[in-house]
């Protein structure tokens, strides 16, 4: 959809997340600020706005992919909780945040927020764990 | 599981939301504070924490349901965006928050939150609106 940084993938989206990989049915990103360490997009391909937009099929290969995501995130950063939303009231294209929550780390036990300091891995680090991220949804896929 | 309320579904549950119906894997309620008209929970029957941790088949018909929930208010509540949010850091239940948002209404462009003025509904309005929401459901599903 015109205008809509999720269809075009251009740098307003570059700016903020860097691509992780393309899936059956959803792109997944990688948080440029690590603050929830760990924390991903998974961006539905089509352009919906609603859950209940969604085909029966591309709804359920749309949260297989998520889970999976979710798992990868939860074996290579070990949170204590991860947190799931979608909000989009002005960027509307169906995408879920997977924010790793953890004990003695930001925002634990209410909804995560987009404030506080920011924390940017170096290039080399976010290639390393943007590859182990890689690597990892691809054995749970398997893929 | 011990001491959670959404398995006990008992009275610390029962303050903060009125159930709506059981569903095949699910189970819905309407929240007291009606701050975001239309507000609602689709909790799963199972205590799993995370999504990775459902069965594919479970999976599936959690959010069909959750989607059909979504859409049944839409249709009676006619939101300008749905925000769904599962966080659970301290009540880990896998439960679905399903948020109306409008635009002239709180939290507009940002993640809904918990403050500010409850917005309590009389009985019989309470009543009410969840016998309709119960109708538009089953229409939905086809029950």
């Amino acid at each position: 959809m015109e205008n809509c940084f999720y269809c075009a993938r251009d740098k307003r989206l570059l700016a903020i997340m860097e691509p992780v990989c393309r899936l059956d049915w959803s792109r997944v990103y990688f948080l440029r600020n690590q603050r929830h360490r760990g924390r991903c997009v998974v961006a539905l391909h089509r352009h919906v706005r609603e859950l209940y937009e969604m085909e029966p099929e591309e709804r359920n290969g749309f949260f297989r992919e998520t889970a999976a995501v979710a798992h990868a995130i939860a074996c290579l950063y070990k949170p204590d909780k991860i947190n799931y939303a979608v909000y989009g009231d002005l960027v509307s294209h169906y995408h879920v945040h997977i924010v790793p929550k953890y004990k003695n780390g930001p925002d634990w036990g209410g909804p995560f927020s987009d404030g506080g300091e920011e924390r940017l891995l170096t290039p080399e680090d976010l290639r390393g764990e943007i590859r182990q991220l890689q690597d990892k949804l691809q054995r749970i896929l398997g893929t």
